[in-house]
């Protein structure tokens, strides 16, 4: 089998089917490891790590002194993404006993796949995993801005960053790059992580402005013209060389960098859709065995964001999981015996701005959307034990929504400091489909923080 | 209804009690809140929480400075336990439209509860919930040693601290005391955290020296003589005026406190046990409803630490959580609907040490003795991405003890930084008795240290 793309979706699905007798190839035309490995989870996590050790220090009363250093911060995201060089990855690889093609992988018929001069064939499957990449919107298109790529991997602080946007990339550069020296200006044309319950928007709104950060809600970037701003690949800019934002409400705005964090497409516009009768720049519509739809003969399949399901790292290493196993299975002859549950309705998602913000499944409106009767219970995170312990001043809040009929949980949203550990007991709540009844008898430790499921329990009614 | 003790599980029995419609009183001869409020939980993690964020925020490269200013962090503790007054505490009590009786409750005959002259009598049940205190061993005895009261309440930090015990107590006040300045000893007849896997007192042995506390394991105390040391209840002493220390292998060691942490009695040597054909200073066996076994009229109830299930602040409050409910449930002729499902099997425990230490559920041993066929998977946390972000050089382990038979979790021990608030997922996956198959499903975010879950199973085989 042939996968296209060795981000770490294609990294589980190779290695998977390998594990299931196969042979494969790993075709990729950048660095192995991926998007997540080098210019997404991996170095913005490095960044925001510090910043969120700083932050909780100095949220506790008998801790004095704790500062960033920048330039160490930047060392130790450099020393995460291994420098932008891909040797340790590209030994995995050969030690998972998957052949590596460097190159630009396209479609070229049913099951073939071409890299620059070679062509590849598989004797069951090709699996698309080229992931997405940044959307520059029109307005911002001239100024040459950074995307989410040079946000994480910029080798010095800008003065001044306009972020435009108010989802996860939005909201977690601007706190780290507030936290590294920058004044950070946060444009959003609505509120702020939209896609979740509206408190946690909220508190991030709040923990963003605690933090410095000019955060302005229901605004957008109406023109954008460059001085001479030098944004690109190496996240190099000039001091002064600013780029002017005019916003829609009349007020002009300058920085040093802009980044465009406006949403994702997928990368399949130049990958040969058309030899499986797809249309190019498309996103790829998969089964629960990650096999695309309506390709006859069944040998494509497409894991992680390309399939639009779920973009999130551990969601493509989870169908990669799926796709390695169902190829191999189908190789010998056998249907797939574990098939995808949990893309569609048990999707965790932390992201680590100012505070955390943490989620798995349904919010309430996508429950609603369902068809599912449910009850929404909130608590206020601060009024536990263990977060006034954590944290003086403890601000966050969780929500449950649950399956009125079923008596179960279909979605969980955590906002505030140290939460982000704190949702896989959700993620498996909602997995498992436990009970109330049966969640009541699992007892959270005093004092911790997860003490709020005691609470929201007992808030229910229990 | 009665309750002597006014300690989280008191408080608990007594609200859920009214809750379901009784009048209930409830006794304390120190104070509302008790132990957990002023002498446990409460100071000690007060304590220790300043003491993790300094030294999370100390193994984050980027991150400088951090540093602990123990008299503000006494003062943080003093806080959290409102300089021992219980005003809100007795505040709270009211506004739940419970009695209080202040002075020392004992048993003087079914249903009848003596408080100095005063004689009250339940109309339906009585509950004890009088907690444990610490065994001071002979050896000690003569140099009135610190318990864990005045460890956890002592107004300055003792030049050398000798710590006796290896226990929970003693592990988590070497890690404070220690950051605090003091120059710390612990002496362990055995290795730490017995009841634990072995590589959680392993890996704290590991964190514990690491912070510079001298951890002398299989070393016993033969001697103690006291040269005017000024312990007791309010944590004095006088620098200098020392104890010396003669262990069994003829080392002689001087310190300034002593702390005694070498087990828990029951407080039950004089609340009137004989009243109820019960045997003073004894442990009170209860059923799954908290009712004290072989009493007629089955009246007497005993929740929380007295009744040797788990001596655990949140497993005395899930028990009087039940016992209420059942008292109120027989007081109107019904059977209770819940009953206790977790105390034997499914107890979870935060250790807040250096590195902290949290399980559930049954350990290898404790699976094997129950007969329990099993498999222990274990995985080495700091090879997960998450752990690597979260602290430099992180070292932690997971466990996971797996019921061959019915392919569920029946254990989970987690040792590392950051993982008291990891702890719950484990404790609904063995509460829930859910499957691996259906945990393969819960997908742990990426990049957090949950991760290990899937590193867990993926090491079992899937």
């Amino acid at each position: 089998m042939i996968v296209i793309g060795a981000g770490p979706t294609g990294e589980n699905v190779a290695d998977r089917a390998v594990r299931g007798g196969l042979t494969a190839a790993i075709v990729e035309s950048e660095l192995v490891g991926g998007e997540c490995s080098y210019w997404a989870c991996m170095p913005s996590k490095a960044l925001l790590r510090p910043v969120a050790a700083v932050r909780e220090a100095s949220h506790v009363q008998g801790v004095e002194g704790a500062r960033l250093v920048p330039a160490d911060v930047l060392k130790r995201r450099d020393s995460f993404t291994h420098n932008w060089k891909d040797d340790s990855q590209a030994d995995w690889v050969k030690n998972a006993h998957i052949d590596l093609f460097r190159g630009h992988g396209r479609l070229a018929g049913e099951r073939r796949v071409s890299v620059g001069e070679t062509e590849l064939t598989a004797r069951h499957a090709v699996v698309v995993a080229t992931g997405t990449r940044a959307i520059v919107p029109p307005v911002l298109a001239g100024v040459n801005p950074w995307t989410s790529r040079e946000a994480t991997s910029a080798l010095a602080v800008p003065g001044r960053l306009a972020i435009v946007g108010g989802g996860v990339v939005a909201c977690e550069m601007a706190a780290a790059w507030q936290a590294l020296g920058a004044r950070v200006t946060l444009l959003a044309r609505g509120g702020l992580l939209e896609r979740l319950p509206g408190f946690a928007g909220d508190l991030v709104a709040d923990g963003l402005r605690e933090a410095g950060v000019d955060v302005r809600l229901r605004a957008s970037v109406t023109a954008a013209e460059r001085g001479g701003f030098a944004g690109g690949a190496d996240g190099g800019f000039l001091e002064g060389d600013a780029v002017t934002l005019t916003l829609d409400d009349g007020t002009v705005l300058e920085a040093d960098a802009v980044l465009a964090a406006t949403g994702r497409a997928p990368h399949t516009d130049d990958i040969g859709l058309r030899a499986a009768g797809l249309e190019p720049g498309s996103w790829l519509d998969v089964d629960d065995t990650m096999r695309v739809r309506n390709v006859s003969g069944g040998w494509l399949y497409a894991a992680g964001d390309v399939n639009h399901l779920a973009l999130l790292t551990h969601m493509g290493k989870y169908q990669g999981r799926i796709a390695g196993d169902a190829i191999a299975a189908r190789a010998r002859g056998a249907e797939p015996a574990v098939t995808d549950r949990s893309s569609r309705t048990c999707v965790p998602q932390v992201v680590f701005t100012v505070p955390e913000v943490a989620a798995v499944g349904r919010t309430p409106a996508e429950a609603e959307r369902d068809g599912i009767r449910t009850r929404v219970v909130e608590y206020d995170i601060g009024n536990v034990a263990g977060a006034a312990l954590f944290a003086d001043g403890y601000a966050g809040k969780a929500q449950m929504v649950v399956d009125e009929d079923r008596k179960t949980l279909v979605g969980v949203t955590l906002a505030g400091p140290g939460t982000g550990e704190m949702i896989h007991a959700a993620t498996i709540a909602v997995a498992s489909e436990a009970t109330l009844e049966t969640l009541w008898h699992a007892v959270p430790s005093y004092p911790t923080i997860s003490e709020v499921w005691l609470r929201l329990l007992e808030t229910y009614g229990m």
